[in-house]
């Protein structure tokens, strides 16, 4: 055999077995190899570390046999792509995408199906997903687990919530790997409905850091069609299998060839600001699918919302749960109703005065008496208006103040109802010019025995952005499936709770110190959260001196949530008389931006602390939040991101110098100084403090 | 203690124990009894014969303890209705509602809950329901289990359908109770899902024969917000206990107090006339809530649908099942779509020349391709038409005709998605004119677990009309859940398969010739049936020489069918071409009236013959049909029905001498005689034959 062909040879026979990828930056690399018995396998390194060991890849079907073995590699394609795009909306006018990409077209030789593996390798990470092509051999196909191993190389410190099917609303855990162990969370979180699925099920996006300081995370984009991805941990091993959500009889996703799985992502770097400024989840999703985005804006708004949570009115009308289906005409009003056509024209008048967009309204309708709790399916109609809220009146009002209304759709879980009920709830939106809906998923899903992360609440999620889409409405869901950056393709899915936010310190043991520097590294990644910041009365004792809940933060870390919790919906979430006792902080939530030209993440440690300034897209102001956890911090920041040859206006808003988010969380001090790019600002934020600085150009 | 006290303490005493009604003509009494550890009995005597034997009453609840003991009698209530209604459309003008009724007020001690069970008394039958009336100790409630038993005093002689949770569609097996088995019967008999729940296991309504000539039909009429009822049969014992749909996880029923259940009925009579005769099923439900109803209208009509279950054209356009969702713009017609402009414009020239009311039109729209057996979500939006169907140019044209269209809207059984599309498929309706939809729920349910007579989907059925009553449209359902009466309450609901219909003559073993002659004792007793009659071209080896499939019948019986076979929705279901070839025997589908001032019962046995006259709501013209089973009949029928002094034309069309439904059945014969109420006309029917007739005053 000639040498040439002998080479020839050598290079078909590696190529059989083992293909990688790098990162743009090389620091990456993706390995993917066949085992002997044709599974198909990949492995990950950073900078020549192992961060993901040998993990098997693979899909079992309901009928006819698995996707997990017996394969050989048809075809590798490779590529790579440097493009940028513009997001409606977003944390920057440009994002880059830039990977390197490998297609390896696997063969089943008992079965002849095709299966491909796409790999692409980022320089903050890798992602994969499951590609199944149009064939002859595999139509419409049952899966009934999906088997995406990640073997981690060691036992690092993660930051998790339980493997809930039906809600993320938990605050994070941090302990090693080893001692993850759902059983010995506190269960008394005031979360209303669980279904943890295991002693050791967690939720992804998983955040985590190794020994020797590298932040790895796990997570996945492009959540279509296609149950949400929990995961298995052998918590002695460190290894992780993808735990998709099944439906009402155990299967976990109905498709037809050709189809797509998801992107199951893997971000690694040493440096975590990489993490937290991550644009992969929304590189990884499909450009927008809508034309005409001239309708899609941000929104800072107010709303009739957390007086509720605070106990000083209530949602229902007739105050009591249980009015056992009283007609509309026979509730009794109880005098506590909080949407009311008059206190509706108060938020208005206050939401004009002060510059903002909208007014939220919870409780207009007809439907609170009965509605937690008791998995009733006619629970509302999303069209009938309480006796005492006047929908004309209170939207005429608004257009005379220039102010929009956000529409409220409580479905309590009954989404059978809701989408029999939504074109008419979205006529009626457009009928008195509301632009947004709030939607809400609290309770126990209808089509009975579905969970919120199964395949069949992705796609009513996903169904109710595209509907609205068609009716040019924008939608902010609440208690639904976690974003995987779905608002790329539909820019009018703008923001999402999906996650534990600031409501929890109303009523319950609420969130620690530490829960706002985790998200951005975890719920974040995925699109924006209305975690509805803003709360100055930050002890609820205010309200009922029995209280003993409160808000754990202080003050002005409270402000920093406006530039550290990207969302371009954003509330000014206390009730207007609390922001008008201290218009001077308030001065930095009007003035704060809401839509960004670039962000800079200047630093970063998840669950510590996080620190980021932003610039408006519509004008030459900056912002910066920086937010620490129960630990109080000191730094100093450069301010080498403002233009260079201007001068700024720098209002400081920091915690007074005896501020504690427990013992003295409304000490606030607020300074203005004049700063270059040249200069650098020292911070000090308390215990669970934090600060937030405007910068608006000098003439 | 006096005589008067003694006598007061024994009445007393007594009354705590048993109760009974009386159906007016007291020929049935109804007793109730509670056994000594609290439980409700019941029992049911016909002219002092025992027809039901002591039976027990009770639900189970899936938390909280059952409600079928430890029951003390609060109360005993007793009433008597005596009067009348007037349906929108039926099979009289006027229907009499005449009954005793008793409530019994029951307390259960240990818990504190109030179950009431009211029994009505007919004079053809029984019935009873439980009742939950508002109460401290019950609100939301999950019912597990319905335990309401009918123990049978013999071994019957019973017509069943297996109990199958997603299908009626069977043809009924004739057999002793003790010789129920589901397993025996003819598998391969055209069903395409099958959900049969167990070996003694058997559908309502059961209709039986005793030894001693007592007809006895258990059902069920009102199936609201709760699941369909079948039988579980002991059957050596002869005892029925409800066996009800369950939900995807096994629940049965999602109810708040106050509510009721179905009612559970039981007709007896020594003359099979009073079963097959009897209005309790519409009696028993809510009068209609529908207050003008002046849109609601009986169509005779024809369709492009036949043809395709002949095999002379298709549903889809692209002539393929899983074209793999191929875009519609893609999509290569095969040429032999049957649903297209020209075509249905040929349907309706057929229509308005010979008299017909209304088109309809199966295949219409983009969705066929990959409709059937796929468990497809989103099959259908009920809105888009194939590129060969004009809708706007085929309505115009039906408009210009006189000729209404009748949509259709198949769902392939995915509901959550005919659900999503509802509103949007009924505005389209009404933007062309469309009065009525037939719609068709072939395959399983989405949600997925669901079945078609599980409480989500009866839900559904009635969602559907109460919505299309919202846009006055009125409903045909196919493949949904057999009514039960709600036709009163909603009489938009104005017909529905729900059985086994003459469909299935074209591409399987069929409907035998008995088959005809047991529907009106038990599917029809709940509402009219879209059984599609009016075959006129026999065996369908005329379409193709290898087919070995054809109608169980001769062509008179065909005839005979739309008057025998109630509905005020009739097809002519046949090709207008084989009409054409027979318009002597035509004459009598286009004469036949479709909405009734009276109907009388002359000659009925289950599953035998069957005789009916029925007088038009809207002139003086009487209809008469008469039908057989395998076996050839001769009777005499006395016209004393007719009106008295009046001279008739009576056309007489009957099968011909010859005839046979299996080798010969097409032949017949047309006689024209003049007749008054005092004459008698004798009839021959043929094996698997009928006569019809048409009686028109003579001036």
């Amino acid at each position: 055999m000639k040498n040439t062909q002998l080479l020839g040879l050598l290079f078909f026979v590696v190529s059989s077995f083992a293909q990688n990828i790098q990162s743009p930056s090389k620091a990456i690399t993706l390995d993917f190899k066949l085992s002997a018995d044709g599974k198909p396998t990949y492995s990950v390194s950073y900078k020549n570390k192992a961060v993901i060991l040998q993990s098997g890849l693979g899909i079992k079907l309901k009928e006819g046999g698995d996707l997990t073995s017996g394969f050989s590699i048809e075809n590798t394609a490779n590529k790579s792509v440097n493009e940028s795009w513009q997001p409606v909306l977003g944390e920057q006018a440009n994002i880059k995408n830039n990977y390197n990409e490998m297609t390896i077209s696997l063969l089943q030789k008992n079965s002849g199906r095709k299966v491909n593996i796409i790999f692409k390798a980022f320089d903050e990470g890798v992602a994969f997903r499951y590609e199944f092509p149009k064939q002859a051999n595999l139509n419409y196909f049952i899966i009934s687990d999906e088997v995406s191993q990640f073997n981690l190389a060691g036992n690092h410190k993660t930051f998790w919530l339980p493997g809930d099917f039906d809600s993320q609303e938990y605050a994070y855990n941090e302990t090693k790997l080893s001692e993850v162990n759902t059983e010995t969370i506190n269960k008394n979180n005031g979360i209303g409905l669980k279904s943890i699925a295991g002693k050791y099920v967690v939720q992804s996006p998983l955040m985590m850091k190794s020994a020797d300081g590298l932040y790895i995370n796990i997570f996945e984009a492009a959540v279509v069609n296609y149950p949400v991805m929990h995961l298995d941990l052998v918590p002695n091993e460190y290894k992780l299998t993808s735990r998709l959500v099944p439906n009402a009889i155990g299967d976990k996703a109905y498709l037809q060839a050709p189809c797509v799985s998801p992107w199951r992502t893997i971000m690694v770097s040493d440096d975590a600001r990489d993490i937290v400024g991550s644009k992969m989840i929304l590189n990884l999703n499909e450009p927008s699918k809508i034309d005409d985005t001239s309708w899609i804006k941000p929104m800072k708004y107010v709303g009739i919302w957390w007086e509720m949570h605070v106990g000083k009115s209530t949602w229902d009308y007739a105050g009591s749960q249980n009015a056992q289906n009283t007609l509309t005409k026979d509730l009794i009003p109880s005098g506590k109703h909080g949407a009311t056509t008059e206190n509706t024209k108060r938020y208005i008048d206050f939401a004009a005065k002060y510059g903002f967009d909208g007014v939220l309204v919870e409780g207009w309708n007809v439907g609170w008496e009965d509605w937690f709790g008791n998995w009733k399916e006619n629970v509302f109609d999303f069209t009938t208006p309480y006796p005492d809220f006047d929908l004309k009146a209170v939207n005429d009002y608004a257009k005379s103040k220039g102010i929009k209304m956000i529409m409220h759709h409580e479905t309590s879980g009954s989404v059978a109802n809701y989408e029999r009920h939504l074109d008419r709830a979205f006529d009626l939106m457009k009928k008195y010019g509301y632009p947004a809906v709030k939607s809400g998923y609290v309770g126990r899903i209808i089509p009975r025995g579905e969970f919120h992360d199964g395949q069949t609440m992705v796609n009513h999620f996903n169904f109710v952005a595209q509907r609205a889409a068609d009716y040019k409405l924008m939608v902010n869901s609440h208690e639904s499936s976690r974003p995987t950056g779905y608002s790329r393709t539909y820019p009018n899915y703008i923001a999402a709770e999906a996650a534990r936010g600031n409501e929890f310190n109303a009523w319950s043991n609420g969130n620690p110190p530490m829960h706002e520097t985790i998200l951005p590294f975890t719920r974040l990644l995925g699109g924006p959260m209305d975690y509805t910041p803003g709360i100055f009365e930050i002890k609820m004792s205010v309200y009922n001196p029995t209280k003993t809940e409160q808000v754990h933060t202080t003050l002005a870390k409270q402000l920093a949530l406006y530039v550290t919790m990207y969302s371009p919906l954003q509330m000014a979430a206390d009730l207007p008389e609390n922001y008008e006792k201290h218009l001077d902080a308030f001065q930095f939530i009007r003035d704060v931006a809401d839509d960004w030209q670039d962000s800079k993440y200047l630093e970063a440690e998840p669950g510590d602390y996080l620190t980021i300034a932003r610039k408006d897209k519509h004008s030459e102001n900056w912002f910066l939040g920086a937010i620490t956890d129960e630990n109080a911090r000191d730094t100093e920041i450069k301010l080498d991101f403002l233009s260079p040859n201007k001068k700024y206006q720098a209002i400081i808003y920091q915690d007074g110098a005896d501020a504690d988010w427990q013992n003295n969380p409304k000490s606030y001090a607020i300074k203005t100084i004049q700063v270059t790019s040249k200069s650098k600002i020292k911070l000090h934020l308390a215990k669970g403090g934090g600060a937030a600085i405007s910068f608006k150009p000098i003439n």
